[in-house]
């Protein structure tokens, strides 16, 4: 079912970026989750358990941003239907930051073994330092600039998430994206081009932290 | 020959993601097989030595789960014609768990170099932790688990393979896959797109774990 | 706008291209920037921030190459309109090699590491040797050479960039391509076709240089 | 020019495989070269300085296999057309062994840098061993094999590099693939199936060998 109110050409455009995304390794085995703000009173969030080499625009179900229910006509026609497991993250972008317009969430092999291997070690954030590509998130128009991604312990317990998301969003209003250590990455941006712009940098930023770790000693 | 009784549909669909998967690098030069539950009395079976790029619904064999042996009408027509040189270990999960509806094997370079690499340090299983990705798995509902993957030394007698196959099982029937030391990787589902998020979910996993393993002491 | 003096066929090339560098990973984020020479009073050069996976002949603008400023037709309709940050890096190679036919700058993952780890290392170059590849660099006869690609810092100040540049140049007037430390590569030839060459044998033996790295104090 | 004793359907196969081998980085920037034997008297070779994104059967060249030169109708229209600065090398193994029907030569990371790093390190082959994949290889029916592929040091003289070749291959007939150090790989097989399976075992397993040195001391 979709929905009138369902902005089509943003559901489209995501979908599209999603599909692409899946093919870069991003969102394997159905993981993953997307969304966007689909005017003043609505989010559209990506259904739960969608193969993402697969995901339309059809795959987006509207949830009132308030409430953060999901519209009733969903539940009239298909009692058991829910957004993702992780959609509590999502509103909490939304209601810290009312210029947040999209919000993407994936699973790259460098954004789950780098948040483990740093938050197995100790730390609560990887900084990204001098890379020009720093320039591509929103704010910077430097290269000498430091970049704090925190790492959050995971849990099954969004609420919780939720909750030290928005303690730390407050400490860091600048915050671009944050890890979840051994679960994934998620960035956001104030339309759906900014999203896919930051997601890009960052795990192109990521995959080079990674590389960079490797011939740190060797050279 | 395409029999009356094969089931086109499920062929076409798992045709489709074989093409995918060779795309990914999982089944280099002819190598690997496929299955899938055709009805109560038959499983069909990929043949031997079709390079996977070109994999289509016509290149899956009848046998009958029972026996073990091809549909008669296939060897009338032509005599030499057999499936995969591993059917048996195909077989052998078929009959333990009458709710597997697929089975794929691959070979990619993460599970051919972790299992060999794993066997030869004396190790029988490797184990999978903490990952949010282990959620993917069916009977996974947290990542706070550890997934083991028996690793059985690689053999050409397919016979003594499976019997050290239905052991292990007998011993982990909550068993999702296993690894074939510088071979390859099984896994199955309980119907091919379970086994489809499955392996996707396995690949991606080994590659955590290889690539953790690279900077493990290096963070 | 497209203006009638643009030649369609080296741009719809030129575009064509950068949307296989950008399949290739080696534009993330808007990042990246082409141009080539148009005629002899004229570059074209890509506008600014353009997703590289949907960049077409429209998104490249015309330079008056003397003065570096934009055709004023542009501006007439579109007042803010620019060309890339860096477009003063392009003019300086098109005014120091009457040869030159087309400049192309990437952001890839091992272009971005190797520059920054090298400089970080104290070293202004990265030398190339003995690989069969560097015979496809225009004036490279065999395998038996060393190639050097200096490396410059880093720097917003894309005027003091290109003063280095020409520095380095009239030193090494057989310069090939150069890296900015943590930023990316720049390489050229005497058309598209060359630097096209020029830019996969870069790209190629960048990868090969960090991958040896890894390996050296293994074998 | 085609000339009409051309095998289209064989030159449009391995013209086929030769942009997909592109497609996965094995010949960069117009580099690498492909032949098969087109009938008794001639073998087809692919034509010097092509980009291998946009091969096709147009570009292989008849050469008279006794005589090693082009048919005189190419001359006649281009006196300067000329086939891969190699074709010695291929014809050298059409030579020295009649089942041959077709043969790659391919520039990939991997067989690039392996190459490289095993001569340096004073060794003339690199030898593959318990690899399942070792099956892909004609005559190896089991993984307990091991097959030693030679490593020549590179040279600019074909001739050369074309007599060493015959002396290792008096020594082992079974040869199925060789590399030139820093240069790249070749393999063959009795027609482009064959030969393409060859080499897509190999490439894996070069990778496969590769990956295993990284972390044979961390595990």
């Amino acid at each position: 079912m979709v929905l009138d109110i369902l902005d089509l050409e943003l559901a489209r455009l995501l979908a599209k970026y999603v599909r692409e995304w899946n093919g870069r390794g991003w969102s394997p085995a159905t993981s993953t989750n997307y969304s966007f703000r689909n005017d003043a009173a609505h989010i559209a969030v990506s259904k739960s358990g969608v193969d993402k080499s697969q995901f339309s625009e059809n795959d987006f179900l509207l949830l009132d941003l308030a409430s953060e229910k999901l519209r009733p006509e969903y539940l009239e026609e298909q009692p058991d239907i829910r957004t993702s497991a992780e959609t509590e993250l999502h509103t909490a972008l939304y209601k810290v930051n009312p210029n947040i317009g999209a919000v993407v969430h994936t699973h790259s092999v460098y954004d789950t073994i780098l948040s483990d291997a740093f938050f197995r070690s100790g730390r609560s954030e990887l900084v990204l330092c001098d890379y020009e590509l720093l320039k591509a998130i929103d704010g910077y128009q430097t290269h000498e600039a430091s970049l704090s991604i925190p790492i959050f312990g995971n849990t099954q317990n969004i609420t919780n998430l939720a909750a030290e998301f928005r303690r730390a969003y407050e400490q860091q209003p600048d915050m671009k994206g944050y890890l979840i250590a051994g679960h994934g990455f998620y960035t956001w941006g104030k339309n759906i081009a900014e999203a896919k712009r930051h997601l890009e940098a960052f795990q192109f930023l990521l995959e080079c932290q990674y590389k960079a770790i490797l011939i740190r000693k060797l050279i």
